[in-house]
C-alpha cells in the first residue's frame, strides 16, 4: 500500500500537529452532485449503486475530483450489516430504509447471527480496496458502520421512525431482548468494521444516529456501552498504521464526557454545540469533528466562509479539530459551495496551528 | 381571589421547601383522556374547542377530577398568538398545524402587528378566569405561550417542518426580516402573558419548542435573546403573589447555563439530560422542571414507578424540582399509568424533602 501523501486527517485525529484543519463532509458523495445522480441512474437504484464495487467506488471518488477534501469516505450505507443478516433491506424513492421482516419474535431474535463480512458483505470490502487502490495514497478514507442502537432502532421498528415506540417498548418491556439484539450487532459492527480496516480503511466511525432519541440513563445503557465494546474490539494498528475511530451520536451533547472517555479517539459533535464549549469540555482527551449547520450550504460564498470562521475561531488554536457538517449535506446544496467551503477551511485555519 | 389550599408547584418554583416534589404533565388535558375526546367531539374541531371558553375550561379540569396533580394548565395552543395576527391557523387531522397565510414577503412581515390580548385573544383570557373560578383556590393555574423562535418557526414555515428550511433560509439571507418578526413577537408573547395573569394564571411557562433545532449562536441570538426579553417584561408579581416563569427549550440541553441565566425562575429539561446532571450545572440558580420520557407511560404500572424513582434519586435531596415528563404525554397512554405517577411522584419524593 502507498504511504499517505495527504494524512492531515489521521494526524488531526491523533491530535498530533497539522499545517491547517483537515476537512471532510458527511454524505459528501451524494445526491448534491449532478454525477452522483447520473451514476446512480445508472445503477438503477440506491441499493443497487451501495452493492456495486465499481460504481460505489466511482460515485466515492466524485466529490474527490471536484474538491481538495482531505479524506474519502466508502460509499455504502449504515443499514448493510442487518441486511446481511437477512432482514430484507429496501429503499422507497422519498421514503427512506424499509426491513422486509422487522424483527420482533423471540424466535428470531434468539436466532439472529453475526454476518461474515468476508461473504455476506463481500461488496462493501471489494469496494473499500478498490476505493483504497484508487486513491493511490492520496488522502485517507473512511469505513463505517451505524452503531449497534441505531442498526437496532431501524430493525425492530422496520424503518424510521418518529418516536422508536416499537424499540423504547422493547426496552422497557424485554430489556434482555434488547440487549440480546445488541450484543449480536456489536459483535457484528466489531467484525464489520475490522474486515474494513483490513481491505483498506484507514479510520472508522460510528454513526449513532438514534441514540439522541434515548435518556441519559438509557443512552449510557443501550447505546454508548455498545460502542465502548465495539471501540475496545477495533483493531486500532495495521500494517504499522494507527487506525483511528471516530464515535458520532446526533443529538448527543449532554453526553459529550462519557462518549470521550469510550476510548475513541475523536467524537463527532452535531451544530448544537458551541465547539469551543465542547472542546472545554473534554480537553485533550478526544479530537472533535464538526460542526457547521448544514443549512449554512444553501446560503451565498459569503455566509459559507463566515460560517466556517465562526466554527474555526470557536474551537480555536490548536490541535484535534476536523471540520465537518453537524449532520449530513443537504441534497439541495449548489457543489460550488462546497468548493468555498473546502477553501474557506484550508484558507482561515492555518492561522490556529 | 381564593388563597391557594396547595401552594406546593409555586413554592417548588421558587426553590422553597416542601413536604413533597409537585408533580404536573405536559398535555395532561389531552387524547389520552376518553372525556377528553367526548368533549372535543361535541366542539367538533381542536380550534373550535380551544375557542370555547366554557369548553376549554371543562377540559382544563378533566385530568384534576381524575389526577391529585399540582397544577392545572390552561387549555389552549401555543399558536393562538399568530392566529389573532391574522395568520389564519387551521388544523387538519393528522398533520398539525397549518397556516393559511404563511409570513415571507416584506410587506407582511413589515406589516405585522402585536395583537390586542383583551380583543383578538379574549377567548383565551375567558378560559383563565373561569378555570382559575373553578379551581377555587385548589391548585394553581399555568398560563403560556410559544417562544418568539418558536412561533416564528411556523409563521414562515406555515406549519410544522423536518429541517425549517424556509426559516433558516431567512435567517441566514434576510436575519433583518426574521429580528422583525422576532421583535413583534417578544412584545406579542410578554403582553399575552401578562394578560393571563391578570385573568388569573399564578405560573407562566413559554415553550420553545423548535428552538433546539439552532446552532449554539444562532440559539442565543434568535430564541434565547427573545425569551429574556419576555421574562424582563413579564408582571412578576400579582396581587401580592410572586408569579412564577418557565422556559422549556425542548433539545435545549446544551444550553442549559445560559437559560438559567435569563432571569426566569424555573427551566424545564427533556428527558435526555440527567437531571442531576442538569442541577450540578445551574447550582441554585433556578428550579428544574422535568423529566420522565413520556414513553415510560406506556410501559407496566412497575415500570412508571421505577422511572418516577430514578428521576427523583438523581435530582436527589432539597427543593427546587417540578416532576413532570421530559415532553407532552403520548395519546396512547393508559389514564391508569398517569394515577401511577402522580402516586409515585407524592409517595417517593417525601424522603428527598
Amino acid at each position: 500500500m502507498a504511504k499517505l501523501k495527504n494524512d492531515t486527517l489521521i494526524r488531526a485525529l491523533l491530535r498530533q500537529p497539522t499545517a491547517y484543519t483537515p476537512v471532510w463532509v458527511m454524505r459528501q458523495a451524494g445526491r448534491y452532485l449532478p454525477e452522483y445522480n447520473q451514476t446512480r441512474a445508472r445503477a438503477g437504484s440506491f441499493l443497487a449503486l451501495a452493492q456495486n464495487p465499481a460504481l460505489a467506488t466511482e460515485v466515492t471518488l466524485q466529490p474527490l475530483a471536484r474538491f481538495p477534501l482531505d479524506a474519502a469516505i466508502v460509499f455504502s450505507d449504515i443499514l448493510t450489516v442487518p441486511d446481511a443478516m437477512g432482514l430484507g433491506l429496501t429503499f422507497t424513492e422519498g421514503e427512506g430504509p424499509r426491513f422486509e421482516r422487522p424483527l420482533r419474535e423471540e424466535r428470531a431474535i434468539r436466532n439472529l447471527k453475526v454476518p461474515d463480512p468476508g461473504s455476506e458483505l463481500r461488496y462493501v470490502m471489494d469496494t473499500v480496496s478498490e476505493v483504497r487502490k484508487a486513491l493511490a495514497g492520496g488522502v485517507p478514507l473512511i469505513g463505517f458502520s451505524g452503531s449497534p442502537y441505531t442498526l437496532a432502532c431501524y430493525m425492530v421498528e422496520g424503518g424510521g421512525s418518529s418516536d422508536f415506540r416499537t424499540v423504547k417498548t422493547m426496552l422497557r418491556d424485554r430489556p434482555d431482548l434488547l440487549h440480546h439484539i445488541l450484543e449480536v450487532n456489536c459483535r457484528a459492527v466489531t467484525a464489520y468494521l475490522n474486515a474494513q480496516i483490513e481491505s483498506g480503511a484507514q479510520v472508522v466511525m460510528v454513526f449513532d444516529t438514534w441514540g439522541g432519541t434515548l435518556s441519559a440513563a438509557g443512552y449510557l445503557e443501550f447505546s454508548l456501552a455498545y460502542m465502548r465494546r465495539v471501540v475496545e474490539g477495533l483493531k486500532r494498528e495495521h500494517q504499522g498504521e494507527r487506525i483511528p475511530c471516530i464515535l458520532f451520536t446526533k443529538g448527543g451533547g449532554a453526553w459529550l464526557e462519557a462518549i470521550a472517555a469510550s476510548g475513541c479517539d475523536a467524537v463527532g459533535v452535531d451544530w448544537t454545540l458551541d465547539i469551543g464549549t465542547a472542546r472545554a469540555r473534554v480537553g485533550e482527551r478526544v479530537a472533535l469533528q464538526g460542526n457547521l449547520d448544514p443549512q449554512t450550504l444553501l446560503a451565498g460564498p459569503e455566509a459559507v466562509r463566515s460560517g466556517v470562521a465562526a466554527v474555526l475561531a470557536s474551537y480555536g488554536t490548536g490541535n484535534g479539530h476536523v471540520f465537518n457538517l453537524g449532520h449530513g449535506i443537504v441534497q439541495q446544496t449548489p457543489p460550488g459551495n462546497v468548493a468555498v467551503l473546502v477553501d474557506a477551511v484550508h484558507e482561515l485555519s492555518r492561522r490556529y496551528h
